[in-house]
């Protein structure tokens, strides 16, 4: 890995960094300067705390515990370690959006606005639901010590996957929700008037796409990912430990797919590639 | 690829053209039984032509022009083939979508409601803006015989990149769209009352992210990559073919990233790699 391309990854990480952080400032100002302020007094200030936790937790937090592992500097840093700063920021980012959904509950109850009818109320819940499932399997199958690598070889994938378009489907609903808050508020002068408030919230919609978008190109590049532990194979050589380290969209080389069927081919073809790959001083990337 | 692979392959593909097409009947429904029906009259009839158009060219036409080089049994094909078919998919989605955007321009124009106030706009027409410019890209880079090899591999991880963003921005543009209309017509009965045009059209945006969630995992799935051409490294001895032929986002394994600065080892060492994994008779992933 030279140098190059270390400072190319800074950029990118500076530059997400300064979007999500412009996003969640984006936020601050919105409910501060446009809207009613903060606070937890079951009306518009309690609301106000739904965008602000979601923008900081859910966007800006899971944004950075997903690329994590892709910092350079951290390669030589124990895995261990790496996987308790993911769990832990994508902890956080639960917890801010749990207290999100009840600023938000708590402010429809007491101006008898119903719960749970609009497709942003829909699909965010589903996302904060699957979220939390996500973050226990994470926790029982990556975390604690007792799953046997081949469960963890099989799940790996599963849990990138699931991350990401959790990720995703996370922002889409954000942007549901600046679109619903916009049409609900803005009424005289209407959002169709172009008021600083819309263009200026329609530009925080922007941001955190454009962060979700360098998130996304930041996770998806082979060259950033974490090597495989240097004696991983040597410790486990009878296990899929590849997969099993290699939490990447760039991974599994077909031997994933049928893992009931096809177990003990492709384990033996992984082993074979991975013997292959040493021989040519390459780093494993797949 | 075992036969196993391809059935898995096929259950996925049959479910993601089910939801696709469900999403489109669906669209459908909601436009003829719910709202006015279709027609080009400037008014309403005439809007009604901006969903269906984009959920079947932008949503579901994109999805399957985003995995038509996964089917297993196009393998066989020319690449030149599978190219054009994907090309031509595109080209109908975006062709769909500027009729789309004209339906709703004139709806617009005619009731005197303003154009490109919402986050729903502005992200939907930037998304068909660099549709477009991806596509017109795409043709002169990847179909056209005269772009450069080294041109094409440097664009490829960019192009399968954007392909995705762009897929997964549509998606949430669609979600968004779906939210200003019901808040917009559902005013007796509201939207939040739960009427049956709410929870039917909430259904829809369901579907189309269930279709999304189905696309991104069969394009992220490394065994289902079309294999590269068995010969392409005999006829390009010093070319970077490995990702020129490579579309996906499990491809290109560290050499694509300082193209500028380290190109000439990063290739050497490209090609030592593909030897190896011939060597050990494994088609390559990567």
């Amino acid at each position: 890995m030279a140098m190059d391309g270390h400072r190319g990854f800074l950029a990118l990480l500076v530059s997400a960094l300064l979007v999500g952080f412009l996003s969640v400032i984006f936020t601050l100002i919105w409910v501060l300067h446009y809207r009613e302020g903060l606070g937890w007094d079951g009306g518009a200030l309690e609301f106000n705390w739904h965008p602000v936790l979601l923008v900081t937790g859910f966007v800006f937090i899971q944004g950075i515990a997903i690329i994590v592992y892709r910092l350079p500097w951290t390669w030589k840093c124990s895995k261990l370690l790496m996987k308790l700063i993911h769990a832990g920021l994508n902890t956080v980012a639960a917890i801010l959006a749990i207290i999100s959904l009840v600023a938000v509950f708590d402010f429809h109850n007491t101006k008898n606005i119903p719960n749970m009818y609009s497709l942003h109320s829909w699909v965010g819940l589903a996302a904060v639901i699957f979220y939390i499932l996500q973050l226990l399997i994470g926790f029982l199958v990556f975390l604690l010590p007792w799953a046997p690598l081949p469960l963890r070889a099989f799940l790996m994938p599963i849990h990138v996957y699931s991350g990401l378009l959790l990720f995703g489907t996370v922002i889409a609903t954000a942007l549901m929700g600046v679109t619903e808050k916009l049409i609900f508020v803005l009424k005289n002068p209407a959002y169709s008037t172009f008021p600083p408030e819309g263009v200026f919230t329609n530009s925080l919609g922007l941001l955190i796409l454009v962060f979700g978008a360098l998130i996304f190109w930041i996770v998806t590049r082979p060259q950033w990912k974490r090597p495989k532990e240097p004696n991983s194979t040597l410790l486990q050589p009878n296990r899929a430990t590849t997969e099993e380290v290699d939490g990447s969209m760039a991974i599994n080389s077909g031997h994933n797919m049928d893992k009931s069927d096809s177990e003990l081919n492709s384990e033996i073809a992984a082993r074979k590639r991975n013997l292959a790959l040493d021989e040519t001083g390459q780093r494993s990337t797949m």
